[in-house]
């Protein structure tokens, strides 16, 4: 059986821990190509290069395992990876591992898993993986045997057309207990910028928020890698609000 | 009855003529507040702001109408509007008008409807309004009557938690046929980047896309524009794909 082509991105950079742990990971199921960030790109969404050029930097460039840069967001990577590296649709897009969870809302925010996103609508079976750990040098080892068995169901079950998975995982503290099939839970960041003046005397404010979790369901991610699970969310791109349709047909807006 | 508090943002810029329309539309409607990028930031998607600080600069302050533009991105406009220029919530935010359709998944690329997004997830009433027209000097006038009955209609009849609205209006061509309440086209851009040499010898891309619609039904937003009616979708930030969630539990991924 021929080897799974597999391209890799991720949002804290080419260099970040986890996708080097990531890499590693997937050579053992496939023929690998990097395409990832030149610097890191957290909190990018699902932001595109549209008005700069980007430039692809190769790193390595094996049989089985190819590596480049770009100076563009994860999404950019999943683009230009597809037209101008790999010249085809790859078998499994991954992207991360990333440093920090990316459960809830915070899919919306992150680089990582608009990868991923672009990945499904591109019609690639796509795996986000995101480490309940923000910390550089964070224990990246518990995930290895839950990444391969994530990544062969994949590839062995087929992904329903236009989703992608989103799997976070919690901290390697022993007590892991298994994967869990979860919805994103319902929380948000409550915003408390930090305003300071600069030695012009002019006012800046430096974004920092509060996550905060009203949603006391014991079937969403953030419950899950709180109580020692792997979770899985299934994500679709499709925003609309279908079972609101009828309701807003009531509305009578027209003029 | 109080006049109805609304902030206006878009990711076109301040300046950009598509703003200047919706802040004159908005002024009949309530006091105006409004925060938008300092330069466009199209494509922006749900990018926010983290490792550099955001600036503020106060262009008007009358007693019912405020303008500030912002250094940041779009969503970053949201947050710091609420946190530290209107210090509460307000009754609506209203987005764009974006020079440029945000139908289908368009909506998951844009700043203008990821500033929208972000508002619902901050429990804001929230309203994205595009045309379906990239030019500068585009003829928004046809778009009045129709924004002024949305934001009435959501005034009035209040959105469901957690649910936004993703309005594009087609051009202005006379032929107008009324509002279409719809679903999110289920088409992609398909990417093909354009090759370059820079002076020196080392290539760099041009990102360019063609938007390819495979999506043949009638209840779409882009079969909507396309056949003269103003489309309108209720959105939702909750991306699980819950009809999904059986097939997947059944596939047994555990380690």
């Amino acid at each position: 059986m021929e080897k799974p082509l597999i391209l890799i991105t991720n949002d804290d950079s080419y260099s970040a821990p986890g996708i080097r742990f990531l890499i590693t990971v997937m050579r053992q199921l496939g023929d690998v190509v990097v395409v990832a960030p030149d610097k890191p790109q957290s909190g990018m969404g699902h932001a595109i290069t549209v008005h700069t050029p980007l430039r692809l930097q190769k790193l390595s460039s094996e049989k089985n395992y190819k590596e480049y840069f770009c100076n563009g967001t994860p999404v950019d990577c999943v683009k230009l990876a597809v037209d101008k590296v790999l010249h085809r649709k790859p078998d499994l897009l991954v992207s991360g591992i990333n440093h920090g969870s990316n459960a809830s809302v915070n899919i919306i925010y992150s680089g990582t898993m608009s990868a991923v996103i672009e990945g499904a609508m591109g019609h690639i079976p796509s795996i986000g993986f995101s480490l309940n750990d923000y910390a550089y040098d964070a224990d990246f080892s518990h995930t290895a045997p839950y990444i391969k068995s994530i990544c062969q169901s994949v590839l062995n079950n087929k992904l329903p057309e236009s989703i992608c998975l989103n799997v976070n995982f919690p901290l390697n503290d022993g007590k892991i207990k298994g994967i869990k099939i979860c919805r994103q839970a319902n929380a948000y960041w409550k915003e408390e910028f930090s305003a300071r003046t600069d030695p012009h005397g002019r006012d800046y404010y430096w974004m920092k928020g509060v996550f905060e979790n009203p949603d006391e369901g014991k079937d969403t991610d953030v419950w899950a890698i709180e109580n020692h699970y792997v979770s899985v969310v299934p994500v679709q791109y499709d925003l609309t609000a279908h079972t609101v349709i009828p309701l807003i047909k009531k509305w009578k807006i027209d003029v």
